[in-house]
Formats: structure tokens, C-alpha cells, sequence
């Protein structure tokens, strides 16, 4: 079997005004579709997130791809790092989330090969991963700060006809008590059966009110977690850390770095998880030497696909780490294989992050993927078992052109609303 | 697909009176071949270490394994540890071969289950653990010091028909000089282009010399190993290790334990490889704190499987530890699998050992694979690429009955020549 062909589709889907570390997210979040076609006349789907610089990398792996056997994992992989070169780990960038792109490159075609490969055998990615250890993947739901507004044509405007999750939406959440209620509505919809803020947009003081307010409201069978994107120092970390004790099940990434992370992880009796501080296989031997967290969000996008997040799993499994999942703004196949992936790993440890209840949109035949009881059940059919809309995916690129967007700037964003904002590392 | 039988059966195979730290291997070495039968008439081989121990388990893991689905590995090993239990790093015992069992198991069901899904999806087992990285992996000549003798039927005795390396596989070798004259041969046979010779047997001043020997034989060219299986203390290791520093491309497991090879590790400019302090999955956080070793010798029969072979692998990539591979007697399944893994393992560093040149006999179809230019090329067709030769396997069968023995037990067979011996954990 060989590539004959790769398709690199940047596409756009709305996306409501939601706070975070880094700003605001713009009327739009951006991905980049992926498609590889073999001479077999199969195609493999892949997802990544959207910016000029990982679609710059993926059409110049075109050449590369194109004659390879999809089959042949290793040695793609090979060729790619023999082209682009090893991106080492300080190229994350300091903001939430990672702006290393080879890793990305190297997901979407994970992704896409194993998609060609469980469509060519007949049999889900999942099983490709060494089979299916649970059938519905449990998910997490994802507060966010927001502004008022439904984001995508409406931008900061609101649909007043809009009813259940698609109305609640549209609300500002602005403090503890809109916290509650978008959870109340979102658990309402999703069944969601745990719950995790993004926190980093208020002083620490609120954001533990709201960890509280949210305990009040669920009681202590809901798991929570607050993730602050590491913009407190070690000491705001240790003593909002304290006062989490027994309220959160994990809080991630509080401060900046492995020393820092550590330095709280001894001192406060809650574990500590990270997608900021391990983030890539070479700085694995620091998390042993320092000791800085007790969960490893993966992420397939950023770990370099599905296989290497199972690498992951497996060194988690050895040093004691336990499993998670980080997530940024995405469609329906990344939801896929994020799905596959939590369906195969035996010691996920908890439930996955995802972002998909703030989109309406998505690109997959059959509309949006359900998220029921808090799950989604793997998807039926070979492969990831989801399929391009070509209509939908056109519509998406539409998007893309219209809404003008050529990376995510949180920052820009917020200054649209907050005259002169600017983006600190460490704010409190 | 399901498995819907499962045979186990114990072989013994010709092998000749080698020499080790724990003894002297007897007349023949046991095996137990393993079979798995699907309801859609695949059969999945594998082939592990022959012991009643083994053989027990595998009866016992019988009823576990059919009804199960062979592409879900997972699910199946799980329930696997659900019915045994973990077993702990600590059942490896003191003997140069490890001797945990549970393992074995998870080993013969992991390649069995590999070669039936390869089978079922037209591709090579290598392909299901990513892909093929090389065609034709390279082993090493594995030298032993021994007594005079052909083993097997003859057992001490010699055949003086026989010709080129099945005469010279006859000959005592119990000096330098005879280890090189073996090396000779093994290498004009087989083509190997780097070699290994089982230490633990003289005093370690001999074993140097013949490492230095070698050396003087085949130039600075082809790599040198030496592996005295524990037996000498930290101060022989360290004095015997300078010697040698320069000679060899590494040191295998020259004392016993991690603090202990740590401390040599320190002392001696030479790396250090294992099969003995770092075994499992248990040992690795030990490796990173002690800084045990510079090689790890994986063995998909110890490690659970070549899945848990490639998991390794992908630690030893990510905290500097270069891959060898380690090797007991064999049959042609088991380095039909060893090949897989060693085709597609990206960073394996080293040749792989294999004792399969001291064999005569095997018990797959189409007689004896080929080692030619030091390598085994991947074997063509699906899944393993192998197929049990009925009558063969009858006949190694009968051999198992016949000989009458059910455990390795060098030390008996070493009584037998020298009255009295003795295993010692340390001796030099």
C-alpha cells in the first residue's frame, strides 16, 4: 500500500468568547484537517490544531508522505525527522498550550495511517493500539470564564431563540456563581460525571471560591479539577493549594516548570497535574529528577499521535504518574481518535479533557459525535470510524478564509475588550 | 475472531555441554511450543523457555484465553493478571536466567495473538508494532566455553562424520585458544560481525585474556561483549572492567544488583549492559535512581511479550539506555519473533544474541531459518512468517519425554563432570 496523495485543509469553527491564561478565545478556533489517500483508494483522517506554522510543516511533508506505506510507521517517522530535524522541548513557547509543530505533523500522520491501516484490516484504531479496555471513554466537563456571547458569525453577539445547552452557552460566567450554573447546564446536557475549570483569568482567591462553589453544588462524588495555566507563583500555588485539599482531585499546573511544580507537590497534599511543565518525551528524566506532578495530561496532537501518547502511558505505568487528557478547541476527528486512544489505554486514570460542548459545527458525516453519561462511545466501523462531510469541511474552510484568522492570539483578542491586556507568564 | 483452543507443548531439542555460571547446560533444552486456534481457522504460534513451572501456568491460562478475541490484547492480559496476580521483580532468582513465569505466559499469548492478527490482516508481525525499520537484523556470534561433546542424542559423546561447524560445534573450548578457534568457526558459518562470549565460568584473568584474544583475532572491527552473569565481586568487576576498557563494546552484567553495577558503571570506562539487575518493568525507576547500567538486554519471553519488548524500548530511548537483546536456547519461533522485534525496534543499538547456532534441529517448516552475513532477513508472509512442521514438533516432543527432564537445572548436569559443584551467587 502506498500514499498517493495528502490533503491539508485549514478549516474554521466558531467558538464562544472563553477566558483563559492567555487572553480571549476569538469568534473562531482554528484546525487543520489532514487527509492521506493510498493507492487502494482509502483515506486515513487526522486533526490538528490550526496555525500557519504547523500548516507551513504539514505541505512541506507532503513529499514525504506521498510514496511511503502508510503501514510503515517507523519509517515515515524516520523521514520526517531526518527532513525537518528534533525539535527539542524549549520549543513549546510559554503559552497554554504547546506551540511545538513537528509533533503535530507526526500526530496527523500517526492518525491518518492508522485510520488507512484499521480501514485496511477491518478493525477500530483502538485495536490497533492493542484493543479495547472500555467501550464508552469517560469525559470531563470543561468550564471556562466567558464573556457574554455565542462566538462564530454571531461573534460577541447572542442567538435570543438559542434553548437548553445552546442558550446557556451564550451566558457570561464571570464569577463562582456563573460558573455553577454553565456546569449545572453542561452536566445537565453531557451528563458529564466529573468537572474541571480553566482557571488563570481572576485572582486566586475567586477561582478557589469557585472550586468551592462548584463542590457545594455537585458534593464529593463529582471529581474537580482547576488548571491556572501556571500563572501563580509557588507560593500562591501552595496556599491556594492547601485550601484545595480534599476539594480538588487534581490541580494542574499551578505554577511554572518542573523545579516549581515540585517545590508545591511537596508541600500540598493534592496531586498536581501537568500538560505545561511534561510535555515531551525528553522531559521525562527531569519529571523523575524533580518530582513535579503526579498526572501527565496527554495529548496526542502534542505527544506525536496516538502511538507515542501509548508510549506515554506505559512510562506513566512505570513511574507511578497516573493518565489524563488535555485538550484545546477541536472537531469531530479529533474527538475520534482522542476517543480511540482512551478506549485502549489500561491505565487511563481519569476522565478526558475535551472542549467539544463550546462547538456547534463540526466536519464528520452524521453531524456532531454524542456525548452521553458523560461519554462517548467508541465510534462503530473500521478506522477512527468517522468520515469528512465534504460539504460540512467546505463550509469549515470557508470559515477559515472569512473570519481571516491565521493563528490562535488570545491575547489580541482580549485587548479587543480590554484596551492594552497583555499576556504575563506569572500573574499572581 | 475468537480462540478456540489452545496446545502446549513441551519440546527438547539437541544442545551441546556449555558452559555457564550456573553450570553446564544438559543434553538437550527445553521449549514449549504454544498454539492458539481462532474460529476462523488462524493458528497464532510462540515459543517460550521449557519449565514445569511455565507449563503449568500456560495449562492454567487455557480456559482464560479461549473464548477471548486475540486482537484485543489488552483485555486479555488483563484478565491473564486478574486470574495470577502480579508477580514482583523479586521471583526473577538468582540464576542467570530469570525465572518468573507469569511473564512467559503474557509473552506466548502476546506473539501468538500477534501472529494470528497478522495472519488475519496479510502483514508481518513487525508491521503490528509500527513498522519495519530494517529487513535483515543483525545477531552476534554467542561463544561458550565447553566441554567436548555434540549433545542430544550423542550427549557427551561426538559424531566424527560431521563437517564444518557441526564439527567444530563438538570441540571442547575451555581456554582462550579455544574460544577463538570456536569464534572462527561460528563466524566462517555464519557471518556474524560481532561476538559475545559467556564469562562466569573461569577465573575472570582467563576470561580477560580471552576477550583480548578475540580481540588480537578479529581486530578493533567486531564489537566484543562479555558477560560473566553476576559471578564477580564490585572490586573484580572493576579491576577486570579497565582491562578490558576499549576492548569491549560492553560489559553484560560483570556483578549482581543495581547499587552494585552502579558502582562499576561509576569506576569503569566501558558501558554496562544487563539482563539481570534491570529485568522488569518494577526495576526501571531503580535503573534512573541507581544509574545501573548503559544497555538493557531486552527479551520479549522475560519482558511479557514483544509489545512490552517495544514499551521498553521506547524507556531505554527516553532515559539514554541503548536495546540489546538476550537469548536463551531457542527454536525457530522464537527467533522468527526475536526478528519482528528486532525489525522493528527504531533504536535498537546492538546485534541481538542467539544461541540458535548451537542447534541442529528445529520444528518449523522448511527446517533451520538462515543466518547468513551475521543476520536473520524478516521472514516472508504473514504474522510470523513461520509454520510448525507437525512431524518435526512430534519428534522434539518425543525427545522431551524421552530425556526425562522437566526443569533446567545446570548444576545437576555440571555434578555429573565435576562431583561436588556448586552454584555460587558471586565467585571472583
Amino acid at each position: 500500500m502506498k500514499i498517493t496523495a495528502m490533503h491539508i485543509t485549514p478549516i474554521a469553527l466558531g467558538d464562544p468568547p472563553l477566558l483563559n491564561a492567555a487572553g480571549l478565545h476569538a469568534p473562531y478556533c482554528l484546525r487543520t484537517v489532514v487527509e492521506i489517500v493510498t493507492d487502494n483508494g482509502l483515506t486515513g483522517l487526522a486533526e490538528v490544531p490550526g496555525s500557519a506554522a504547523t500548516n507551513a510543516k504539514l505541505e512541506a511533508a507532503r513529499s514525504i508522505a506521498v510514496g511511503r506505506d502508510p503501514l510503515n510507521w517507523h519509517a515515515l517517522r524516520a523521514a520526517l525527522r531526518a527532513h525537518f530535524g528534533n525539535e527539542g522541548a524549549a520549543a513549546r513557547g510559554d503559552k497554554p498550550w504547546d506551540q511545538r509543530s513537528l509533533v503535530q505533523v507526526e500526530s496527523a500522520l500517526d492518525v491518518a495511517c492508522l485510520d488507512v491501516a484499521g480501514k485496511a484490516f477491518g478493525v477500530p484504531v483502538a485495536t490497533l493500539l492493542g484493543g479495547v479496555v472500555r467501550e464508552r471513554v469517560p469525559y470531563s466537563a470543561y468550564l471556562f470564564y466567558k464573556y457574554e456571547g455565542a462566538g462564530g458569525e454571531l461573534a460577541f453577539g447572542t442567538d435570543p431563540a438559542a434553548t437548553g445547552w445552546a442558550a446557556a452557552r451564550q451566558k457570561a460566567a464571570l464569577d463562582p456563581e456563573g460558573i455553577v450554573a454553565q456546569a449545572q447546564a453542561m452536566v445537565r446536557e453531557f451528563g458529564f460525571e466529573s468537572i474541571k475549570l480553566k482557571g488563570g483569568c481572576f485572582e486566586p482567591a475567586q477561582e478557589v471560591a469557585a472550586m468551592k462553589a462548584l463542590r457545594a453544588a455537585f458534593g464529593p462524588e463529582v471529581p474537580l479539577r482547576l488548571d491556572p495555566n501556571a500563572l501563580w507563583t509557588v507560593e500562591t500555588s501552595i496556599r491556594c493549594g492547601r485550601e484545595l485539599e480534599g476539594v480538588l482531585e487534581y490541580l494542574e499546573d499551578p505554577c511554572r516548570g518542573q523545579e516549581a511544580m515540585a517545590q508545591v507537590r511537596l508541600a500540598v497534599k493534592l496531586p498536581l497535574a501537568t500538560n505545561m511543565c511534561t510535555t515531551s518525551f525528553d522531559d521525562l528524566p527531569g519529571s523523575v529528577q524533580t518530582g513535579a506532578e503526579d498526572v501527565i495530561l496527554t495529548d496526542h496532537h502534542f505527544w506525536g499521535g496516538v502511538r507515542s501518547s501509548m508510549e506515554l502511558a506505559a512510562w506513566c505505568r512505570i513511574h507511578g504518574r497516573g493518565v489524563s487528557m488535555h485538550s484545546n478547541n477541536h472537531g469531530g476527528i479529533s474527538l475520534a481518535a482522542m476517543t480511540h486512544l482512551g478506549a485502549a489505554m489500561p491505565n487511563l486514570s481519569y476522565a478526558l479533557d475535551t472542549h467539544y460542548p463550546w462547538q456547534w459545527e463540526d466536519i464528520i458525516v452524521g453531524g456532531r459525535m454524542r456525548i452521553e453519561g458523560g461519554c462517548v462511545t467508541l465510534p462503530k466501523g473500521p478506522g477512527l470510524g468517522v468520515e469528512l462531510d465534504r460539504a460540512a469541511l467546505a463550509r469549515a474552510h470557508e470559515n477559515f478564509v472569512r473570519c481571516g484568522l491565521k493563528e490562535r492570539n488570545d491575547e489580541i483578542e482580549m485587548q479587543k475588550k480590554v484596551p492594552g491586556w497583555k499576556f504575563a507568564q506569572t500573574r499572581w
